[in-house]
């Protein structure tokens, strides 16, 4: 196939993850969301609130993929400092953003709260940079270049993603057929082997199970961005049980 | 504080994650471990089944930290070349281990599969390499130099790690306090960034969260690796409420 399929990468900024202390939770929506585009997720980093790894990252990361999506440290907390960095990454100053300054006000305002240095804080922004609305507590996140800051609390970053989706050029849909043996590892992996280099295109994945009756299997799952060439593939390895001498799986995986 | 602090990495491989196929869990299980060891987990990757992408990760992240953890990628199917890639980022050859092709000989005898080649593709160790055992399902993992590398499936991964700890050296442990505010971050920014100013080698951080009821508030999260210096910057945030005019907190948060 010679079109392109756009690439995106993840950066995941905050102590709070590297520590334990908050299990993330934006990766595996990411991913799923950037799936669902027809975009090839590629590499996934988390780096702590320390400005030259988060500049590095960005500047490693924007270099090789389509796009990337970063989550956290836009608050307006003194350990929030996403903004400058990605200003830093791409030689750009940053200042209040009159938009941003405008949505922030307006919020305050409605809810008697004072407009304080910290909470304006929230409206610095890259030069050059474009807002990406925040319609679950309004400050927002900004997309510069082929970078896209969003918030790290989900429901913020979700709604952030949802409403960047237009400026995204997804490729042709990924498809896969997931196919549960009842074969460890050990007795699939042959015949998968086989059916892997005889199918151009296909990515063939093997992920053992264990049920919740206590017995094991393997799913094995069947990519392509050709339906037809998944489903030849899928339909070979459908067929490995009856190829081998079936028998139950047992706990032989890794 | 001129003492070491060793740090660490973490490398998660395979497509699963990034299609969004499976959620990882591995990350915030090795981030609590690390923490209660008192080694700083500073960067973690996700990375797809290609090799050149999995050399170029280990090297980056084993010539920076003390202690890289990989997760996946050792099982028998096509799919899995992790031991490859870490043959090859250390420069050495691979081979069967003989201590693990009796471990697998032995398990798989007793179960009366058949020794097959897939099967015993899982004694394939680097040259120099020692064995991790794995307490679930025999398939060892393995240690080079400062590299760990261990399967990826959840309750494999953590035996393989408790088998490894005393093989780590960590360091004075992180103690951290929590105290949550029923403020807004924009309420308690000023304060916390005059505290965190007055406090050397404490590092504070500011995660807003939503109550049950629907209540906004914001925890704040103090880390020292001495206690008195700790607890005296966590008791100015307890005081934060009384120093500021106390009112319900709200969402403006990020």
């Amino acid at each position: 196939m010679s079109e392109t399929i756009p690439t995106a990468a993840v950066l995941l900024i905050g102590d709070e993850i590297l520590s334990g202390r908050t299990k993330d939770a934006n990766l595996g929506f990411i991913a799923d969301y950037m799936t669902t585009l027809g975009i090839d997720l590629k590499e996934a980093r988390v780096v702590s609130d320390d400005e030259a790894d988060i500049v590095a990252a960005l500047n490693a990361l924007r270099a090789r993929y389509t796009y990337v999506f970063t989550t956290g440290g836009i608050g307006p907390t003194h350990d929030d400092i996403t903004a400058d960095c990605v200003a830093k990454a791409f030689g750009v100053g940053i200042d209040h953003h009159p938009e941003a300054v405008a949505v922030l006000r307006e919020h305050f305002a409605a809810r008697g709260l004072p407009e304080t240095e910290a909470r304006m804080r929230m409206a610095r922004i890259p030069d050059t940079a474009e807002l990406i609305p925040n319609a679950v507590s309004k400050a927002p996140g900004f997309h510069i270049g082929n970078v896209f800051v969003m918030a790290g609390v989900p429901k913020i970053m979700q709604s952030m993603l949802e409403a960047v989706t237009p400026k995204l050029t997804g490729g042709r849909k990924m498809l896969s057929r997931t196919i549960p043996l009842n074969l460890g590892e050990g007795d699939v992996a042959a015949p998968l082997k086989a059916i892997q280099a005889a199918h151009d295109g296909v990515m063939i994945g093997s992920y053992p199970f264990e049920g919740q009756d206590g017995s094991f299997g393997t799913n094995i799952v069947v990519r392509s961005r050709d339906e037809a060439n998944m489903n030849a593939a899928a339909d070979e390895v459908a067929k490995i049980p009856e190829t081998l001498n079936a028998k139950p799986a047992d706990e032989a995986w890794s």
